[in-house]
């Protein structure tokens, strides 16, 4: 037996893998990253079971390479997501530690 | 408060969502075919919490296109993921119901 | 001895070769089409020797699966690029053929 | 007109483009390298006009990261790839500078 709140953190913890595998590796820089975060959101609200997200990419850590832009990796990614399944709703992240890119559970709790 | 359940819940749902989005779009035959599994089993297993991954590849769908290869798509994936959080176990699998390369969780139990 | 012309073509196809790859997986549906179109435009147009970039995504080949969306596939991609490199200039495409979806060179002549 | 040398030029972009997009980001370790290494040969091999591909990935970057694996990244690629089409051929390269992995042509001449 599973339960929704189970059901609620398994369909967030797809979604964080999902999205950080398919967009590791995009051509960024600061003046285009307001438009790969806006897909990111567009693409992930998509998915079922999805009722929020929002995605801030590090700019910080966008260093031009000699031919003047950088490359989304891992530590550039805050993304906040909330999924509901039946009863449950989770709220997961993705955020840098300093060392790695780590995906989290920040709660779960009885849908509104 | 997450229970351990919950967290081995979260972790495979990561890797699924992660090996999809990974992986689709490969070149791939049936002769090429073991390569990927193996290459992806290799890859996911060195991922946190995960002690068991199995990989298939429907040879089925690898139908040739003009060129005499085909492309890594959601539905050719059967795949069975074990994740191992504290006390406990989740078995989780992607399959194809016919209609949708499907994540599921197919059992939560404790940890042996 | 490499000439201009060649360079120009052998960039042209590097990115047509990596935005297929990069993109391909992604979730999307008539309603969140323009924002992907969007990101890939910036992210290709930061990448060297590109002076060009459009991106047309197939609607029609949008078709919901049982969540009520689709996934990004190679058929759907009309994309038309232009490089330049020293004096020479190429305009590349990667249309579906109704077989395949084929990256070709349109011209290759002097850079304006 | 389009020559058969940059034709040859072409398609060899697009596979090092195609590559590089759809492997950055797959977890690897020292022990997983060979594997992957295996497996992008294989599917590289199998897309149209590749006569030969060698793919060596830098062990010496693979340091693990806190859970003790490493993420494949564009500075840790060296490909060497050779495409033929009609009577040209080409070999061309993606390497890493120390600043950019870098694609490039080593040569174009007659087809053996």
């Amino acid at each position: 037996m599973v339960s929704d709140r189970e059901q609620a953190v398994f369909e967030a913890g797809i979604k964080l893998g999902a999205l950080y595998h398919q967009w590791v590796g995009t051509p960024i820089s600061r003046a285009t990253a307001a438009s790969v975060e806006a897909a990111i959101e567009a693409a992930v609200g998509l998915q079922p079971y999805v009722t929020a997200i929002t995605v801030r990419l590090n700019r910080d850590l966008m260093t031009a390479n000699p031919f003047g832009y950088s490359e989304l990796r891992g530590e550039m990614f805050a993304v906040t997501i909330t999924t509901e399944y039946g009863g449950a709703r989770c709220v997961a992240d993705l955020h840098y530690t300093g060392e790695y890119p780590l995906m989290s559970i920040r709660s779960v709790d009885e849908a509104p």
